[in-house]
């Protein structure tokens, strides 16, 4: 029987254009369906495991069609809530070059934000479950959707499920200093947190020293410097970070960085050519936890992790629809990409 | 130089399903926008008056895309207003034969339902407008938005500017109590109103007999005796309501009865093999104005009116892209559909 | 907890031409997947039962997307087996007016026909089913497939599961001879048998009185005759028949016949203005399946199973994409197609 | 071996919206190929016989595109002139029910209208030819290129070739004036005419009684009595007009007329739902010619006629890819449309 | 009041494959509107400046749609004259990696080529505007052409509006000795100048040293001896030009070079991943005119263009959609391209 | 006259995902023919040689769509036999940067896998022609397809037809053991041998030193060393192969090494940028032949060769569009990829 693995948080409508078009010059969508924690449950499907994921989603077709989405990949989706408003969306249009990605988020009054924990039986869902998984998006949607995250947490906790959370600050969503009010108290019920520098400041307050997102370097002593503070200060078991090198909407460096409590592990870089980058921290929170879950050593955990966040970079959509058999391909190092006939 | 009319509503980013797919199935959306008082903009432009449209748009890529997409018919968009939260959204997914269409509301939280009256200047805007016009749903967006209605009506009255409303009644929208509490107010600045007899009774309180509007079949006389009593509780100018037969989502009888105080003028009935019909009340509208402003007789005006509304059930999307040339033939007989080389 | 209906068969891929392009034209091919009992299986799931599905596929990608596709809209696909050459294909070219669909099928060597009895535990998968279902096409894929067929209904009926197989006759497939030997043996083990004259006639030697099935007019007495003598034959519980009148490829005569055994209900009649009319047979199953598994009455249940099939021929694909709302309110009488907003 | 039919003329590209869409909101075209008398070489090849077409295009892609086009469906292009300065092109906007279908030539200046009739051989051209066809449009695209057709003519006549014409008269091409000068004069050279009471009367002078048109109602007096004055001025051996009802943009009636000189015969009457009308006639053209060539009788040869271009209807693009086997199944009386398993 | 900006050319019809289709294989053609000038106008309207184009489409759904085109975009076409006998058309094939982007130009006999001075008040369009622009395309249509664009250069020259004027030498227009008799005309009345060596060469005769233009490396001493020869010849106010370095049809260097009469200014070198090159020059051209009208410093409105053209680069069709604060910040350093969220 | 090669082997129905869709997102696959052989008949025709295809397609419309791409791009195919059972299928997946392109055949029981020698007449077939061209794939489809290849191979042979084969090794299709015995047969009759290190092992038995087709590194002097190897077995006339460096999906090195008995020639190397690489080697073999049909020299047609199959690489599909002058000129060195207007 395989490992079962709770998610929480919120699926969205992804209105994409086609090609490279800009907004302004679109006369049609491309039509998915994902979220940070949904982009797990999914993935987490894909290498064998059994993905659960839970969210509020509205009683119309729309409704339907983010759970069909989800049940096409293997999820179990019999936990999810029906009922509110509407179903978050979110408008991307995809850079090239110099060009950056363009997001507008479309989620206020979303159904899993307005959700009430008692619409969960918590205590049922996890019944069985290895691990628990949220986001800092999700407690950002709303007070009502910060309580329910916690009640998630405390719950898995509760039965001994291992946690874990992507910091995920999303400044449209909430200010540093709500943030940091929230993301405190919920880290004192994960075990596992990932998340990189940004999300790390403003979050959690911890500061490191001259890195600038924008630039496009890593700062690796300034990354282990703050892991070692969260560390000290929430005893998390395990802390990872992807570390991108933007050179250009089209080209990215790749790779991660994990700790221990006592060694960091700076996995292979990968230089990747873009398709399609949304949902690639995801593809490595699943591919990090997929390699836990099922007893990989840290190095081989990160390892696994990017390289599965390396082929979702090359995947249109949110989800990581790479297989088990080619993440460990290209983790023992085959990149060359030679037509598989 | 052509004659002035100024529109009011609200521009929604419209989603469609691409052929006859339903929601469930759709892997794209078509895009467009519109929304009934910019597609009676675009329709007047189309026939050779300047179509002057306010509203207002998130000040982002999508409501830049709204205003492009009227700007591109030849709408003059300059009083539009910027800000809000958000651009509304409608999701259509077109049925056929018995299977009807479906319409998904998400409107909510749209910038215009937020926004305030002073945000426009309307003795500005209706300087040298010969018309104004709107619907019942501009008032029924949210308290401020039926403020903002009875501004702009107010403001038409003032300078003797011609005013329509198309009734409209939308039940996802408001009550039946609230609607008659604000469209009694709203009609008494008033001169054409528009709508049929569902909206009558659900926006006025006008009552006619056995009409069943699900059976497809017309009731001229019920028609004519809600007009007379409209007439003589609001002393509207002039009345006039589309009438359909639904024979199916594929095919419509469509005709229009129209009032002018003292006779009834009963068009011409099409049956219209249907490729689009969202939209058709706002062209019958668009034409019956046209006709009125540019000095046609009732009954002209009313044929004009059907007529464009006729060609409109064959165009997809929401706006009437028939010209004055087009509709001016089918309005004196030629429904051959032959080809014009 | 909602009832669990198992229905065996074969899964294909369908490579349709867009729009009305003839095969010779085609520079793309619409992609989904569907076959007699999955579509059965997934319209059940539509209504609110679980309909669980069995088969077998490749371990490729594309034997994946099969599952992947029935998963999407709800079936259970646990049991399904893996392994075997290849997925079946069929391609299909939309008619129109006088010019008829055209299906070419592919699927010789499919996993299905390939598979043993003995990959399917059946007393397991029949674990707590109240029906099970299959049609005439999976015997006739090969002499495995008539074994595997015969074995589940036999397995079903030792349990005391209801069964249904839908006759089916494919002259592509294997000879009237052959159908006639196969099918009356394994009609030994049904309760409720679905099938037109034709069928009836193929796959088990019941003559009817002159139908010419290209004139495209019923044939009352005839089908009566027959169901007495399939009555008599075989004892089965229920006998239900389709009815299609076939005016042109665009447009047809829709309702179905049934017998309880004492009486005979022929349902209301819909003209249909067809999207795509494959699938259509599947829908009339699954809509007669599910009026008699909740209990309707044989008139009920045979005017939700034609309404349903009204439904699918105007939606694209294989699949009956309607709801248990749509269905039961045309059902009771709403054709009008009007848009619901 | 088959038999060789010659046809002359223009092949444009063509460039139509895709579904219904108005030019005004297209921001793609559909991309085919054709022209009356490539129409007919391609529909002749799919009936089997060997179908020659002759005509010059650019020396750049598109002009090899159109080429390839027409190869792919069997033509034999070896003929083809290479040079001058542009391919014609042709945008089409296809309408439905009351809403006609737009047609906006861009032609001026093809390179067939440029060339001369020195750069064709008609003499090899012609050799082993049973038959040879044109169109009035050919000779009023350029007086050299009623030059060229007039050469073709004389070469085809000189060698006992049969010749064929389909008056075709396009008014944005030549005036009536012009047209009756010129064709008067090549029909010295016509075998077969075929054309409709407009083409008759514009081409040629024939003038019949009250036929309306755009009134899509039948005159079969009035052009039998033109059909008589046709055969006796100009001693065709037969002449032939397809008749069209043109009760909308949508829906159609469609028969023929066939004349040899002592008894008319009037076909079936096909009513058709329409995917594209655009061909039409040249499906008549190449059925009748097809019966004709090979060994017909009148009726047959114009019920072969009709039924192909009933079937031609039913396609995208200007050529029709209905096989022998359909029309003669057509023909023979079977339009049920049920689909071909 | 923002400030106007006037200018004078063709909008063509872009008919281009989609992909990288090659012209043989495609069966669609994507659709917009696009030309040097009008490119300029839509920039200019993105960065907040009134656009104004001037030219002339012919009476049909084909001008009106590329009028749209350029409205949607928010440039005023009130003064575009209607008439003559077509819209010129270029059609586009996209290169990849050693394969070049194909161009074939259809624009003989456009409306614009055909058009008389007389048919546009250039005083009244001229009317307040800070800038008029046109490009070496224009007078290279057709002898009336030239003078149209003789006149209104004249006309800006009288007002004492800024001029400027893009080479562009086009080698399929004219010849080198018919373009440097023309362009010598009318560089009389030029102030700014654009053009690289080619374009110098060709159009005006001024010689550069060894310059090979296939190779894709610069020769900033060769430009800069140039321009000091135009300077001198001409007594341009500025002179600019783009360099490319053309590593492939895929990968550019790109940058630019303007001279104020006493220094050069060489802006950043950008290397740009390409989705569709056609229109960059224009995309330099308006955003040096954007800089230069707004009182940037020569340095600054170089850079700014460069920028803007470096992101013109990553969008499909001729139109530069980037707007006035994506360029500030690519021109201040940010490449990253990092999703915007 | 041009001069005539024939090419015998196997046309695919090619179904791709468009875009870099994984198969299992697939919501359409495009469609196009292609085949090893086929792919070179169509380039050889592209350059203006007489290209005669050989195969055996069922008797439907796939076959016949099949036989129409190829006479679309020029290719003779009169001597295509009819019947059997199916056309084969391969499914692609086109990769991007470490993630590989995936094939999916459904290749088995193909029509020319079960066609007899006598079905085709090679006397005739190869009548006129200079030279006759395989590959190791068409053996490999059955052991009637190999009895088939040499009967060719004979004919050829005994005509002074001169010979060439693809080895083109297929792991899925046969084993290294019954490959080397077919293979060494069949070489018997071969004249020019093309094919990489892996081919030369696995179906020759020849083995190098070292090389790791996964690392993507060249082994020149390992290719040597096989090269005599095979001349001094075979006699081979002529030997070759194309050596890719593999850096990933999106970009290779591509260069060809060829042996004429003498001397090597390595071809200048290619980074080409990848647009779909299917069918380079083709590309290769279709430019090498022609080079030594038209006779160049051996390192002349090296470079034809490999400039050839560099643009493919560019080009969506199995084929070769580039025409002999693009190939030309890139083999001159101009491979700046600037706009060709």
């Amino acid at each position: 029987m395989s490992q079962k693995v709770v998610t929480l948080g919120e699926v969205m409508l992804r209105l994409s254009t086609p090609g490279f078009e800009r907004f302004v010059q679109a006369d049609s969508f491309d039509v998915t369906y994902g979220g940070g924690e949904a982009n797990v449950a999914v993935a987490l499907c894909n290498y064998g495991l059994q993905g659960t994921f839970v969210t509020k989603v509205p009683s119309n077709a729309l409704g339907q069609a983010a759970i069909n989405h989800l049940r096409r990949y293997g999820v179990d989706t019999q936990h999810i809530a029906r009922g509110g408003k509407r179903l978050g969306i979110y408008f991307l249009e995809t850079g090239a070059s110099m060009r950056a990605s363009q997001v507008i988020y479309d989620r206020a009054d979303a159904a899993v934000a307005e959700a009430e924990a008692g619409e969960f039986d918590f205590d049922r869902i996890l019944d069985g479950a290895s691990w628990f998984h949220t986001t800092g998006i999700t407690p950002a949607l709303s007070d009502k959707a910060a309580e329910l995250t916690e009640a998630a947490l405390k719950a898995a906790r509760a039965k001994g499920v291992t946690t874990s959370i992507d910091l995920n600050f999303r400044k449209k969503l909430w200010t540093k200093e709500k943030a940091r009010e929230v993301m405190t108290r919920l880290c004192e019920y994960v075990d596992v947190c990932i998340g990189n520098e940004e999300d790390a400041e403003m979050s959690l307050g911890f500061k490191s020293k001259d890195t600038d997102v924008t630039k496009g370097q890593l700062n690796l002593d300034g990354y282990k410097d703050v892991f070692r503070q969260m560390k000290e200060r929430f005893g998390f078991k395990y802390i990872a970070s992807t570390l991108r090198e933007s050179h250009s909407a089209s080209d990215n460096g790749w790779s991660a960085l994990a700790f221990d409590g006592n060694d960091f592990h700076h996995t292979r870089q990968y230089e990747v050519r873009i398709v399609d980058r949304v949902g690639s921290g995801d593809s490595f929170a699943s591919g990090f936890i997929y390699g836990l879950v099922t007893g990989m050593k840290m190095q081989d955990a990160a390892e696994f992790g990017v390289a599965a966040s390396a082929l979702k970079h090359t995947i249109p959509g949110d989800l990581n629809h790479a297989t088990l058999t080619e993440v460990s391909a290209l983790m023992k190092g085959d990149a060359s990409g030679r037509v598989q006939r």
